[in-house]
């Protein structure tokens, strides 16, 4: 019979880059002992992403950090909103260009990953947060 | 036991905006009764977003349809699909970039959101439209 | 009873291109005989995407494509992570900016797609690929 499990991961950020979490939410989907299923994310915040990458080559993240900067920069005059730094509304486009949810399904007892997919948290600001993401795990 | 419902809202957009629909799905966690489990919401239109965003400062919400605008420009000559009007490529371009579905825990009886988030339906078109937007209700 | 199903679809693709899937995922949720409930779809890559797109003029795709094209240019010189290729990176940024991840709800025995809705694998690479996609069915 279905069944569902929910959790609260809090992750604590330093600055602008990529917190890898599938080991984090793998141990969660353990700890449940499902076999079959769909575990879903949703990170609580609206200056941070959760992404699927890869995990491999870390060029292929500092790239994709390269491109957004360019695409997104930090003091662009178009910007209003200011008053929480200017790295604020950037971090606010960078999350709408992303994902705040992600749903993987679970096989045989694991989350269901391609081979090169890490799961990351996002940290758009400059700063150090603490961010939570929350799990949702169905099945059976 | 598990359940779910389904149900569907319908939005009447006036322009280029975002509609805030938070307090409408929060209404249909609370009638199904659900304490704890996962909302799914998908839009059935590909010229119009769903949309986690902040809820304070309206500012926020300016400069993303500001950043957006800038990064699609109408009339583009780039676009050969160009008979429903000089701003409907650039809306299913601004589909396609942000998100047409969003899954949000609920918990203690209500969504899940972070304290800055809301959720908007960000029409993308120019004129009015009637907006159809589709909610998955989990749980038990 | 709430009860789900979860199945592999493997798609061939040829080069950069949209490859419509509306049809394999439909005959999926009429396999399991559910009447009502959500599909949830995951490709199992870094550099391809799942989109929901407009399925009747066949110039929106091609739209999308010269605009992803010309927003992430193939040989840019800020990107490092060349080894696989001038278009991989170029191919991880579009994943990143689109979605690996779609969720449908099934209303009537049939995903509740819009009229102009057809979901589309998006093949980022310009040489050919076998590409997986999960798909996870729940409801009743």
């Amino acid at each position: 019979m279905l069944r569902q499990s929910q959790y609260e991961l809090v992750i604590k950020t330093g600055n602008r880059a990529f917190y890898e979490i599938t080991g984090q939410v793998e141990a969660l989907v353990h700890q449940t002992g499902l076999r079959t299923g769909l575990a879903t994310m949703h990170i609580q915040h609206t200056s941070a992403s959760l992404l699927i990458q890869e995990n491999a080559d870390q060029e292929v993240r500092r790239d994709l950090e390269r491109f957004f900067a360019r695409l997104v920069p930090v003091g662009d005059p178009l910007f209003r909103h200011t008053a929480e730094g200017d790295d604020d509304m950037p971090a606010h486009i960078r999350t709408a260009l992303t994902a705040v949810n992600l749903s993987i399904p679970i096989i045989d007892g694991n989350l269901a990953l391609g081979t090169w997919q890490g799961i990351y948290l996002w940290e758009h600001r400059t700063q150090a947060h603490s961010r939570h993401v929350l799990v949702h795990l169905l099945g059976e």
